[in-house]
């Protein structure tokens, strides 16, 4: 085992961990992934200057690293590697919103929520919204270019992202972009390190863009027969407009938050789909009107509309509670498929038919108004033969996402439990040209092995 | 020279052409670039088969390419290098727009205005609006991630492509995205390829998102003593809301413009703003408010407001017509320097002195609301002195806007013309990263050579 003495001499004190009590709670992430390593040690840098020195001493020592933020990955792209030093940016905190420019500048581990929060301080929003927000570092949205509710209309996080501060695989700093809007001066790296899954840098900064506050919305809620109802009514929808929320959930999804939060949710639905308009005025009213229309013209059973905030933000969390919900039944293989939006019926009705056929639960809730849908497949981790038959539907629901021109991952990235389909995904070249360019930034193959490729 | 026989009779009749006169015509580009070459032969192909043979044939050959759409680049990008192949998509034609996706796959010779009409035939909208987009193609949009006059609120080309299909140095085409919204599937290839000026891959076809129709827009146009009081202006309207459109002219371009279409603008004016509104409603009302009394907050001696769209239309045309209008004063050295918006004032301040330091004329249009200036450097290419002048004006340009954490292009790309600058901006340790990247992909240096590099 590598002698980390070195490392730790060159930081502050209390910035190497190796207690294993410590670092048995940084090996997993959401994924949970069971195959989980064991980390050499646990590094909690407060500065750019602290990453450099470690992964400077890393690439001396020939010791990978995997760089983690809250550890919220639902593909296992923060889990720990047997031997490798763990970066986490949890210390790395600090945040200056500039009112001038519209911008705020992020140490990469202040949480999402505290990013809006500081935004709307000063009158202005930062719109995405992972339903993890409240727990997930900016630094992993932009590693991971993180989707959420409002993306639908609001686009995810690159579409933010101005500036970056990184740390590359020699330990070298650099910056990328800036606060201004529009920039075509050379290659557009601060796009590709959005998104990289921390394949090619470390980020220690982020400078984002801020909008001025959303208007109020108005929510719509309906509760459809089935899930080919619901799913149609989403495309109806989104042929004509583009709401500023568009979620869905199924049968087993409602019941699962209903158990949690008793909010009396009809749990005979076969689903729900749960809208938002934030448009104003009569442009407003109109689109909450269409809404409505194509919920009903597709059998829709109720529908409520409310210009409460307080009662719509209650089902938006409804369907954000919805993962740790269904968690409760089992432990989870989670999907993140995404489809063209008129594809969206045929792919819910594939992911019953892969159930049926493999006996398994498999929950949906969706981020329906961009055709990215999240399959969750519950298992007893107890029942090897049940295991077997979850992972079997896991990989025909990527299979059948990727037949449809779809996508194995909408916005929860590849990480290490979706690897094995992105060549399916991306055929073989646009897979060499992604290596190339992984060989070239990072010959060494230092930064967090076994993500993605 | 090298020998084009092989390359001719792989291709169809007519495909590669070597006769002079024609070849004359494709040397330079809009930036009129006098040190231009004299390409070695022109292919015209039609498919990407064709260009794939054309690319194979230039590898093995060693003979590098040049890769041109519409030619209207004003950095110099498709300017011919002697001895190179050049290879345009001019008549790589051909569109399909997907309602049900709200998506057109595009072929790259397709002029962006044509764009424009196949999506508003089916009643939707492709934002992205350079000056050019009746001249431009949609390949070299993507190419040069080109901006326009609605990009201040409806974001850049970048933000609309969703999938290309690009032929490589080695002559494999990849084909990278779809036609889905969200995919967070390997790296960002596809947003890297947009704004690489033709040096990682020719893009063959583009898919690009369209959007509902705009909501008709409310037009204020007003004229100002000065450059300042009009810049000050542009910074107010920015921090309080995202218009749809915001542009200015000084008193020169609106001279120029006055002298080509006799639309009774205002002669003495220091400078116009031409602002619009889409919001709908209340909502529209109020921010045409806003717009005017920020306008008459910093001396507007006539604020206009009008409904009319062809009477907006006019106003924007007159924009869009300042780079030829002002070009009849004689040559141009165009900049295109960007900056965060409090920086605005400070900028259009510095280019004036500038001007008078160096004694030239430079006449300044702007896509005011997101900061990118168009400094226009008139000069008299006869008269060398004054043509040393205006270089060294164009260099103080951009040298101030990196000083102020701008950007020496804001959507025109870096070109033959600016790449002396690119480091200064980028720093060495994000350039090294653009040469890493372009080796990896272009060991051979085949694609583009002299461009941003
Ligand atoms: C209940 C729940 C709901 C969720 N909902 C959504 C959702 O709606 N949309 C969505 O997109 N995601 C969602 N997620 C997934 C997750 O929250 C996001 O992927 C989030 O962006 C991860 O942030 P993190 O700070 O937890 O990063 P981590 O999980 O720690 O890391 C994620 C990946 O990014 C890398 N990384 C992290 N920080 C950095 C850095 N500073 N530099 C370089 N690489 C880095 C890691 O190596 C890893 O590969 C959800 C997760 C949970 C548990
Ligand atoms: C009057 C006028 C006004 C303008 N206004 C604007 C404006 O408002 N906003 C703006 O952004 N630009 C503007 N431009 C600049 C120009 O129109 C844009 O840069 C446009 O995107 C170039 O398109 P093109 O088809 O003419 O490409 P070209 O000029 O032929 O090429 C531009 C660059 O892209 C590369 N390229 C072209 N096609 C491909 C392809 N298929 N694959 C790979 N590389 C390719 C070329 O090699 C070159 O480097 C203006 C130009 C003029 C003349």
């Amino acid at each position: 085992m590598t002698d980390v003495t070195t490392l730790t001499d060159s930081l502050p004190a209390g910035t190497v961990v190796t207690d294993p009590d410590i670092l048995a709670a940084y090996r997993q992430d959401r994924a949970q992934d069971p195959d989980a390593g064991t980390p050499l040690a646990l590094v909690r840098p407060t500065t750019t200057a602290q990453v450099q020195s470690a992964v400077r001493w890393c690439a001396e020592a020939g010791v990978p690293i995997v760089t983690r933020g809250a550890g919220t990955s639902l593909s296992g792209g923060a889990t720990a590697v047997d031997g490798a030093l763990m970066i986490t940016t949890e210390k790395m905190r600090g945040l200056a919103v500039d009112t001038s420019t519209r911008t705020a500048v992020c140490k990469p581990g202040m949480l999402n929520a505290e990013v809006k929060a500081a935004a709307a301080e000063h009158g202005l929003w930062y719109p995405p919204d992972p339903s993890s927000f409240e727990i997930c570092t900016i630094g992993g949205n932009a590693a991971t270019n993180a989707g959420g509710l409002c993306c639908v209309k609001y686009g995810v996080t690159v579409d933010y992202v101005l500036g970056l501060e990184v740390v590359l695989a020699d330990g070298r700093a650099i910056r990328l972009g800036g606060k201004q809007l529009k920039d075509s001066a050379g290659l557009s790296l601060t796009r590709l390190f959005v998104g990289s899954e921390g394949l090619l840098g470390i980020i220690t900064e982020v400078t984002v863009r801020l909008l001025p506050p959303q208007a109020p919305a108005c929510t719509v809620v309906a509760v459809f027969p089935t899930v080919a109802d619901a799913s149609r009514a989403v495309v109806a929808v989104t042929s004509q407009t583009r709401p500023a929320m568009l979620e869905f959930m199924d049968n087993t999804s409602i019941n699962a938050v209903e158990d949690m939060l008793a909010m009396d949710l009809d749990r005979t639905a076969g689903a729900m789909l749960i809208a938002q308009s934030d448009a104003p005025g009569p442009a407003g009213a109109a689109e909450v009107a269409l809404i409505e229309q194509a919920f009903r013209a597709h059998h829709a059973q109720e529908v409520f509309t409310t210009d409460d905030p307080v009662e719509g933000e209650a089902f938006a969390m409804a369907r954000r509670v919805a993962i740790p919900a269904v968690e409760r039944r089992g432990s989870l293989l989670l999907e993140d498929v995404g489809v063209p939006l008129p594809e969206l019926p045929a792919l819910v009705q594939g992911v019953a038919e892969i159930a049926e056929k493999n006996d398994v639960t498999i929950a949906v809730i969706a981020h329906a108004g961009d055709g990215n849908t999240h399959p969750l497949i519950v298992f007893d981790p107890e029942d090897t033969d049940e295991a077997r038959r979850a992972q079997l539907a896991f990989d025909q629901i990527m299979g059948l996402a990727v037949s449809m021109g779809g996508t194995i991952t909408g916005e929860h990235g590849v990480g290490r439990l979706k690897k094995g389909w992105l060549r399916a995904q991306l055929g073989d070249d646009a897979l060499e040209l992604t290596t190339t360019i992984k060989q070239a930034l990072d010959p060494q193959g230092m930064l967090n092995p076994g993500v993605m490729l």
